[in-house]
């Protein structure tokens, strides 16, 4: 599939040696799992000085190499943010385990039962960037679902990421667990190499740039967790609350302008822009938001002293992260819709109505992982959702999609039990019937 | 990603219209997909004369090019397979609607309700061997879960896909659906092309032989739902009942050889080998199953008086399709989970035990979608398991895996409604609490 060179054996040694050990770990119970968590945060804290002081020489050299700034900022660790990572991680201790659950419970017939059970993926490939707190995250993610991981960091957070690894390594060790269940690798080249171990990694979950994402998913034939786009939508319909359009688009816009559920395109119904268009492009210019509009968008603002750049085919398509929104008015919601449906990256648009059979209307058809009413698309967040956890946000349109907890990071298996039951017992003439009654 | 040329334009706009009037179906009701089932197998009736005539020319041209003989099994159809295709079209209507089903409702906070609710994906493209039932099928699971269905039969099929098809055309006109929803391809090419439409098909379902299906998988950015292997293997351990593992053997290997839940390796105890192997290899020859074994196998059933060819690497890794079985002798379960988790396509593995404990352990650790205990791995099977209609078998890890029912052809969206809720209500020094309560 991909033209790279193939796996070095080493890594492709180390790699089954985390399979080994993430076997081992899958049928480890609950508390033992919950104890490696809270030996991990534990050795977290007696570290955290090793830990700090690893990180300000990383940051010293990303000082003389003149990293940007917004990379800088998320590399930096102080003390209140290594407490909050350690924190994270006994609040994951408290979360319900997503292993074992027994989804299907089925009497196939007398002497003949089947369960489907969640179990561990097995291992987990995550490549991040710069930050260091991911790595600590997402190591305990994995460990609280049953998962070995192998980590590959961003070379400019190595010295942060291999005091963190050593951590998590001599708490594992403590709780008598192999600490080969987490991998961390350094090199730009182990990338490439990790994402064709298609036979001892299950999932690969990417984080950063919608290019480094997309650089993933067509490098590799491992399944990928992760969002290249977020171009979301708020489309004000004509029976909306003025007053609601107003605050939901400068939430929707300004809250966090990088945000991938912040919108991008705000499509406007005709009949209300008169009213709410003058009113919204002040209180968005006054929040430092450039605007740029459709022609019937720049003549209704115009007319109110209002210059505002054209929006272009190429506006659509483009998640700005930044401060910038572009405005399209429609002559009715099936035009909102279509316009959604061909431009939007299926992440997250909102209507704002106060009729709710229009509501339905547009959340039933926009195909989108989330279909919001009345309310900020910022909510589109596995916090927010109430998971706990996050593992990452899925715009592919198979399950798991939209915000994805814990329950990404396992699958099931289905169990039958027999005592002896053969398969040409239920076939030919005499046939016995299946009995299939649900059992709990 | 792939080396072919890009899909021409005319299936590209072909498939946006089945992607739009996919998008129809997907918010009727459940009364009126189901209406449109009715009205698919009542047509089905109505047009069997012109179907069979199109299925015996199909087959007459077949016998003049010589196709081979079980392609030319599944290409045939009669009046009995006919009215069976559409029975199974009238069990469809009474299964219940996989779409609309709310997953999650939470309450997030007051005045803000998340809701999970499965929807259509979009566009399967389905690509089949010979078998016109198969059309049948899969068109009207597709209607019955809101999706669209691009179809590639065989070409040895053309005519019987054809008239097929204009009878499900003529089902959906007459209640006003658009027959869009199922379009038919049939050459070569549009297979190629169809696997690059990734914009427009959503699910990829190849129906036919490991190397096709491995083709496809290699061939497609677009999710593909399939398996390539199934190499099921049976373990009989020390604790074995030699009974039960006899006819479980015998019913595994032999009731449908070419199926993918039959096993193609017997993993045995050494404790149970010599009481196990001569009245087991006995009863396997005298129903034709040639035998392949390690060596300590070989020399004990030399020792009474049958000789077997040896078993080679390349035969643990080869699933036959056919009536030979490879045997192995392990010194201990832990060496026989080692080979499933080796050599397994984590299709179906399988254990004979009288011992609970080691069933048990045996399942939590062998790494597949089907783990049995006692009962012959043939019955890993949607059917079976009572999902009702099965649209395949997958072998990959990520959810669906093992044998999927019609929860295999929806994916959900999050629906969030709110009286103009803000993020930034919920962030900062006086952030408002989320109540994250469940709904019922």
């Amino acid at each position: 599939m991909t033209a790279h060179s193939t796996a070095t054996p080493d890594l492709k040694h180390l790699a089954q040696e985390t399979r080994e050990a993430a076997r081992q770990l899958a049928i480890l119970t609950t508390d033992k799992r919950n104890q490696a968590l809270e030996a991990i945060a534990q050795a977290l804290e007696t570290a955290a000085p090793d830990i700090l002081a690893a990180n300000a020489e990383d940051c010293r050299v990303a000082e003389v190499e003149g990293l940007a700034k917004p990379l800088y900022g998320r590399l930096k660790l102080n003390e209140s943010k290594l407490q909050g990572v350690i924190t994270g991680v006994r609040d994951l201790v408290r979360l319900p385990d997503p292993v074992g659950e027994v989804q299907i419970h089925r009497e196939l017939d007398t002497d003949l039962v089947m369960k489907r059970i969640t179990c561990p993926l097995g291992v987990l490939g995550v490549i991040f960037e710069s930050r260091p707190d991911a790595l600590v995250q997402i190591a305990t993610l994995a460990i609280k679902s049953g998962n070995g991981v192998i980590l590959k960091g961003g070379r400019e957070a190595v010295r942060s990421c291999e005091a963190l690894t050593r951590a998590i390594h001599t708490a594992l060790e403590q709780v008598g667990i192999s600490p080969a269940v987490v991998r961390l690798l350094t090199t730009r080249e182990e990338t490439l190499a990790l994402l064709q171990l298609e036979h001892e990694v299950d999932l690969i979950i990417p984080r950063g740039s919608n290019v480094f994402v997309r650089f993933v998913q067509q490098n590799t034939t491992i399944p990928v967790l992760g969002h290249a786009d977020g171009i979301c939508h708020l489309y004000v319909d004509e029976a909306a609350d003025v007053q609601k359009a107003i605050a939901l688009t400068l939430d929707a816009k300004t809250s966090y302008p990088s945000a991938c559920n912040t919108i991008e395109t705000l499509l406007v119904h005709e009949a209300i822009a008169l009213t709410l268009l003058p009113q919204l492009a002040e209180v968005l210019q006054t929040h430092a938001v450039e605007l740029r509009g459709d022609a019937p968008t720049q003549t209704l603002l115009a007319q109110h002293g209002m210059t505002i750049q054209q929006a272009t085919e190429e506006d659509w398509k483009t998640e700005y992260s930044d401060l910038i929104l572009s405005i399209k008015q429609v002559t009715a919601m099936e035009a909102a819709i279509a316009h959604i449906n061909t431009y939007g990256s299926r992440h997250t648009d909102a209507i704002v109505t106060e009729n709710d059979q229009t509501a339905l209307d547009f959340m039933n058809r926009v195909d989108a992982a989330g279909v919001f009413h009345n309310c900020s698309t910022r909510f589109a967040d596995g916090f927010r959702y109430g998971f706990g956890a996050e593992v990452g946000i899925s715009t592919q349109k198979m399950p798991p999609r939209g915000p994805v907890g814990l329950e990404g990071l396992v699958t099931y298996k289905y169990w039958v039990a027999g005592d002896g039951a053969i398969s040409a017992s239920y076939t030919g003439p005499n046939a016995r019937p299946f009995t299939h009654s649900d059992l709990k």
